[in-house]
C-alpha cells in the first residue's frame, strides 16, 4: 500500500470549506457579473518562456515555479497568477474588442516554502479591466470591492493609494529611481514592523536621512505631500478615483499613502482590503493599476487594472456559518422503500435537495448519520402514516416531530 | 518578445464559451445538490505514487501522466482524473461518515497524443457515491444525469449494463479470466467498428469461435442470455436497477448487453450517455460501479458508483445559444457623467446587469461595441432626456429607441 497523502503543502477542501467557498464565489462571481465582467477561463499549464518573460512575475516568483515537459520535451510551467495567462490571452488575441472586462477563478501554484496560511496550490478570483486608463475603471473595482464585503456581512476597510504620489515623494527626496522598489518593499511593511522597523531597515539598506521622507509618507497627510511634490498626476488620478467612488457609493475607502504593494509592476492607482475586528490580519482582496505590464509583455500599450481575491482568507473570515451538507431532508423508509422513493422523487422535483438512506442503517443509526452531516430535517416514512396519507417530520435542532402531508412539506419547505 | 501561444494542447475556454459552460456547471449542480450530493475540492498536484498505484488508473494512463517535482526533490504527478484523488482522499480520512456522496468539479491532465476533441488539460465534473452497495445508488446518479439532460432541452438516451452480466457470458463461452479484458476491450467498440470489425478483431487477438458469443451479445436480448449463463447476479443487479429508475422517474433508460466500457476496474452497473439527432457522436456522461477500486487502493472493503460528466461536449452541442458577453446594459452618457454613474449605480442595486463606456469613445463607436458584445440594450443618457427625467433606452436587436424613467426601467427588467 501506498502512503495516501496529499502533496507537501497543499490541502483538500474538505465539503464544509467547499460549501463555504461556493457560497463565497457565488457572491463575488454575481457582483461582477453585475458590474459587466465577463467569465474566463484560461490554462493551467503555461509555455515555461511565458512564465519567464521579461515583464511577468519576476525573478523572485520563478524559483518558486512548477517546472514540467511534455512528451515532446517541451517546457511548461504551472502559472503562478492569473494575470500573466490574460497578458498570453491579450496577445494571442489581437481582435478582442477593448476594453475588456474579465474576470477568472482558478488554481495557481507556487512552489514556495511553507508557513501557515500559505499553500503551494490555491485558488485565486481576478477581475481586470484590460485596455481603459479612465480612473473609473479602478473606481469600478472598489466598487464592487465594497459590494462583496457588505453582502457578506464583513466589517471591511479599503486602503488606498497611487503609486505615483510615493514616487514623486522619492523623487522629492533624491531618491535615485534604480533603488525606490527597494525602498518601497521596506516601506510597505509598516504594519508589520512599525515605523521604527522600516526606518531600521532602510537604515541596514544603505539609505540616510530617511526621517524627513518616513515622516511625510506615514503623517498620511495629503495636503502636507501636495505642498511638497512637483508631479501631481498622482493626486488628481487619487482625486479622480475618489470621486466616483463617491457616485458608485463605495463604503469605508481611506487614502493611505504608506500604502506601497510589493509587486513591481504596479503604476497608479493601488489598494487593499483589510477586514475589521477579526482574526484575519492580512488583506482579503487586493490590486491596482499596472498601465505598462500586458504593454511591454505583447508589444503595444495595453492599460489595466485589476482585483484578486483570497478566497481562502475570506473563507476562514466567515467559518462561524460552516455547513457540513448541503442537504436539506434526509428520508428514512421503514419497510417502504417504493412508496418512499415515490415521494423522494416529488421532493425533488419540487427542488428540495433531499438526500435518504441507501444502506438500511435502521432508524437510530440513520438519525445518528443525519445529525453528523447536520441535514436539518429528517422525514421518517412509516406504514402508520402512511396509511394516513402522511410522513413524519422530525426538526433535528429541537427534536420535535409532526405528520405532514407530502404536499404540505412542500408548500412549507419550497423556495420560489 | 516571447512567442505567446498556450502549451501544445491545451485551449483557453474565452468569454462566450465559458458562459456557455457556467451555464451547464450551475444546472449539473444545482442537481447534484438537489439528490443530496455535497461539494469537494482535492488539490490538482498529487503524489507520483499515489497516481502510479497498483489500482489506481493503470499503466496506460501513466504513460500520459505529467511529472514534476517540488523543491523537497518529492516526485509529484498531476492528476489523470478525480477518481484517485477521491480515493486518496478517503484513505486519508478513516472517519468520514459512509455513504458519502460528494461532486467536484476540476481540471485534469493527459499528455497524449492530439487528436480533435482531446486536448492535455480538461474540465472533469464527476459524482460519486463511496460506501454503498445498494442498487438505488446506481439509480440516484440515473436519476440526476436523466434530470441533468431534460433540462438542458438535450434529447438523449442512457445505455445501461451490468459488468457481471458480460463476464458471464464469457464465462459460459470459456474464455479464461486473463483474456477477458482483452475481449472487452473489442466488444466495447461495437459502435465505431460494428459487428464485423468486431469480429475481425478478436480473430486478429486469436480468439476462435467467436460467432455465437458475438451473435448472444450483439443481439441484446436479456431473455436468451438468463437462458444461458450460470451466475444471474449481474441479471438481478440490473432489474433492481431498472425497478428504481422507474420509481425515480428516469427517462429514456436502454438496456445494452454489448456496453462494456474501457476502463478495467468496473465491477457492475455500467452506463453511457449519448444525443439524439446531435453531430456529437461520442458520450457526453458515463460512469460505473467500482467496489473493488477505492478498497483495493486502500486496504479495506469500499464500494463506489460514480459518473462522469463531459462539460466540453455537452458545451458543443449546446453550441447554438452563445452569448458573448453577461452584460445586459450597456450605458452611453453623452457629457452627463456624473448624472450617468449615480443611475448606473442605482441600476446595478436592482440587479440589473450594466456595463457602461469606459473610454469615451463617442455614440457610434460605443453602439459598435455593444453590438459586437451582443449586449441587449444600450441606455444613452443625454441631457436633453435628463431634463425630461428619463433615458432613451434602445433593443439592439429591434434598433428602437424609446424614453423611459430609470424607476421603470427597472421595473421593466428587474428579476425577482
Amino acid at each position: 500500500m501506498t502512503d495516501m497523502q496529499n502533496p507537501k503543502g497543499t490541502k483538500d477542501i474538505n465539503v464544509e470549506e467547499k460549501i463555504q467557498a461556493n457560497r463565497i464565489i457565488k457572491i463575488i462571481t454575481e457582483v461582477f457579473e453585475k458590474y459587466g465582467f465577463n467569465p474566463l477561463q484560461t490554462t493551467t499549464l503555461e509555455k515555461y518562456e511565458t512564465l519567464a518573460a521579461k515583464y511577468a512575475g519576476g525573478s523572485e516568483i520563478l524559483k518558486e515555479t512548477f517546472k514540467l515537459r511534455d512528451q515532446g520535451k517541451r517546457n511548461l510551467g504551472l502559472r503562478y497568477d492569473l494575470s500573466v495567462p490574460l497578458a498570453r490571452y491579450i496577445a494571442m488575441n489581437p481582435n478582442l474588442k477593448i476594453p475588456f472586462k474579465r474576470y477568472e477563478i482558478g488554481q495557481v501554484f507556487r512552489d514556495g516554502p511553507i508557513k501557515t496560511g500559505r499553500y503551494r496550490e490555491f485558488t485565486q478570483l481576478d477581475a481586470d479591466t484590460v485596455g481603459s486608463s479612465n480612473m473609473l475603471a479602478d473606481a469600478e473595482l472598489l466598487a464592487m470591492t465594497s459590494e462583496v464585503f457588505s453582502r457578506l456581512n464583513l466589517k471591511f476597510i479599503i486602503r488606498l493609494n497611487n503609486r505615483k504620489i510615493l514616487d514623486s515623494i522619492l523623487e522629492y527626496y533624491d531618491i535615485p529611481k534604480e533603488k525606490r522598489e527597494i525602498m518601497i518593499l521596506s516601506i510597505d511593511k509598516l504594519d508589520k514592523i512599525e515605523v521604527s522597523g522600516v526606518k531600521k531597515e532602510l537604515t541596514e539598506k544603505g539609505f540616510k536621512k530617511v526621517d524627513n521622507l518616513l515622516n511625510l509618507i506615514f503623517t498620511n497627510d495629503l495636503n502636507d505631500v501636495k505642498k511638497v511634490i512637483k508631479n501631481k498626476e498622482g493626486i488628481d488620478e487619487l482625486n479622480q478615483v475618489i470621486k466616483y467612488c463617491k457616485l458608485l457609493n463605495v463604503k469605508n475607502l481611506k487614502v493611505d499613502i504608506s500604502l506601497a504593494r510589493g509587486l513591481a509592476y504596479y503604476t497608479g492607482t493601488i489598494f487593499e482590503v483589510y477586514l475589521r475586528n477579526s482574526e484575519i490580519k492580512s488583506s482579503v482582496a487586493a490590486g491596482g493599476r499596472y498601465d505598462k505590464m500586458i504593454g511591454s509583455f505583447i508589444g503595444r500599450d495595453v492599460p489595466a487594472v485589476g482585483i484578486s481575491f483570497g478566497i481562502d482568507v475570506v473563507k476562514d473570515a466567515l467559518k462561524q456559518n460552516k455547513e457540513k451538507s448541503v442537504a436539506e431532508f434526509y428520508l428514512i423508509p421503514i419497510n417502504t422503500l417504493e412508496k418512499s422513493l415515490m415521494i423522494l422523487t416529488k421532493l425533488r422535483q419540487n427542488n428540495l435537495k433531499c438526500d435518504i438512506d441507501l444502506n438500511d442503517k435502521g432508524i437510530s443509526k440513520n438519525l445518528e448519520y443525519a445529525s453528523k452531516y447536520e441535514i436539518p430535517y429528517v422525514v421518517l416514512i412509516g406504514n402508520n402514516e402512511l396509511k394516513q396519507n402522511k410522513v413524519k417530520l422530525r426538526d433535528m435542532k429541537t427534536g420535535k416531530e409532526k405528520l405532514f402531508t407530502v404536499n404540505e412539506l412542500i408548500l412549507k419547505f419550497k423556495k420560489f
